[in-house]
């Protein structure tokens, strides 16, 4: 374990995030204290592992407070003022929530801001409670720390042994900055995929028939919690808001375009969009990979997709990413699985050789 | 084969979509005669097995007509006057394209108009040319056949034993209702994915190393050809700017309330988008089934996949989807399996005993 997480690490708030992120401290040798105004929830983590409940005499090195949105910046003051009164003037505290700004312009005035250091984990499931939580959950990914002007560089320090004992990746990033990069990579995109879901909540059954693959990507997200993303979201308004304000400009190009019969103008707008799919960062952090889909038919019963798979490695090419066709009223499933350009060819052969029915 | 394709089936534009027609047509047992403006199509197209170069003596009893969105309503009037030059009264003439209305209006004059009926197979590839072809593309895939007022009853029965002999699924729609659906489907969709995206371009990559699952599924189909689709929807486009203006106008309510801090409108906003996800049918066209996701920690090597899905397989639950997420930095993937709610613990059960480690 980091000697920079000795002395404990308490999680104040023992949901999934704040019991996952306990689990994976625990897993990593660092002594966990928890509270919760659940004593049912501290009950349960302690069962599972994830720290014992906090006693006065507790002086810990490192506060993650984990709470709702709506509770976190009433949670971090409350976490400054208390270790100004147990005299923890190492104590340094940091939070998990999804915005930034907000609860850092609460607290300029703490004569402790200096010890603040909010972060962000790119992880998340749709249950919540502590039974749903896992050491493994933040593995691998992302990991904002949001270092301030105020900061002091000893509670950045912490912060990030925090996200390397959890496994995850740190990624650098003024509060401000944090806030503007979620709004486009995580609030705008939500918001879109939820307005045109609406469009087919509604729409005729025989409409929706024609339903393909396609859609269903673009909506996921919009099957979350509308409650908890209000508050996300909200809490972010600055940013999504000024965000949104440029989508429904092009929006406004888009609908003039269509309307007018410009289709040099409807496609200039389509590929700024392909250029941004090219932006995204590839497996691994890497350069972006050209990925070629290979179809597979796949009857729809358990076992098949073991046989699959088992050729799949057989034949030694790795798979980017795979999904399963839903198909309307047949009993046989169309496998995706995105291979490097390259290898497609090599894999279709190797399936072919098997008996699969493929095609690009 | 069905009576109804005796005499030859002619396939005009021996491309991805036409030769996997003639394929499948040919599988059937099906006579298929092809045409096509580039001699070496065809000559591409006969060679894998999908029919014979047409010669006059061949009166079809179906044109299928399979052409780039631009040539459909010129291909398929052609098509309509070498029936009639050629006594084949009997010929029924159908189309492929992603739109109906307008071909069909173009029509409107033309004496043979009874004797077209236009379709809509729902599949595709990002690959095009006669070698991308598969007798499978269309195998459980929805299929619109759009009926009109003068169709006559004969001719959507041939239209629909071909959709029959390619093993799809006919969806029967008015060419006003195909569009409208389709619009809502798919072109609106599209054209909101890429203006997704099109925010990412030009974005700051340390904001898009926060990028995460959510927006890759909300930017997957902007990844399209932009000439393609700006064809494409530029030939739907009343309905599209129809639909566009509605999520136009939503977009307006979701910017005030996000800038007015009006929570419960963005809440009620997002509550209708998550209503429109469950309208979205279900695998096999049945209702939509509550699955939740089970993920798994893979290391990224090829082999490790089939042995996961080996112990799928043995614990006898079925995957109704599988995704496989790109982790920045680290060579383990996470896999995420959808199985129904109830098959849930029973698998994480099953697979925690082979020793791999899974969340929820």
């Amino acid at each position: 374990m980091s000697d920079l997480l000795s002395g404990p690490v308490e999680v104040v708030g023992a949901g999934l995030i704040g019991t996952s992120i306990a689990l994976a401290c625990r897993r990593a040798g660092v002594d966990v204290v928890l509270t919760d105004t659940s004593a049912e929830h501290v009950l349960t983590a302690t069962a599972l592992g994830a720290g014992r409940a906090k006693v006065p005499a507790d002086v810990p090195s490192l506060v993650v407070v984990a709470v709702p949105p709506d509770h976190l910046g009433a949670a971090i003051a409350a976490a400054l003022d208390a270790s100004l009164e147990a005299g923890g003037e190492d104590t340094v505290v940091t939070d998990v929530g999804s915005v930034k700004a907000a609860p850092l312009a609460a607290l300029s005035g703490h004569p402790a801001v200096a010890r603040y250091v909010g972060s962000h984990p790119m992880a998340g499931s749709e249950r919540s409670g502590p039974l749903a939580a896992s050491a493994d959950l933040f593995s691998g990914r992302p990991w904002a720390i949001c270092r301030h002007d105020r900061a002091a560089a000893n509670a950045v320090r912490r912060v990030a042994a925090l996200v390397e004992a959890c496994g995850a990746v740190a990624v650098m990033l003024t509060p401000d900055e944090h806030d503007r990069a979620v709004a486009r990579t995580s609030h705008v995109p939500h918001l879109m995929s939820s307005l045109v879901a609406g469009t087919l909540a509604g729409a005729a059954p025989e409409h929706l028939a024609l339903t393909g693959q396609g859609v269903r990507d673009v909506t996921r997200v919009a099957g979350g919690d509308p409650a908890l993303y209000s508050q996300i979201i909200s809490g972010n308004s600055q940013a999504v808001a000024g965000l949104l304000r440029e989508v429904r400009d092009r929006l406004d190009l888009a609908l003039e375009a269509v309307s007018a019969g410009d289709r040099g103008g409807l496609e200039s707008l389509l590929a700024h969009g392909l250029a941004g799919t090219r932006a995204i960062p590839g497996k691994h952090g890497g350069p972006v990979q050209v990925v070629a889909a290979v179809n597979v038919a796949v009857p729809d019963h358990p076992g098949e997709l073991a046989r699959l798979f088992a050729d799949v490695g057989e034949s030694g090419v790795n798979i980017e990413d795979v999904r399963i066709d839903h198909d309307p009223g047949r009993a046989v499933g169309l496998v995706e699985l995105d291979v490097a350009e390259a290898k497609a060819e090599g894999l279709m052969s190797a399936l072919e050789s098997k008996g699969w029915v493929t095609h690009r």
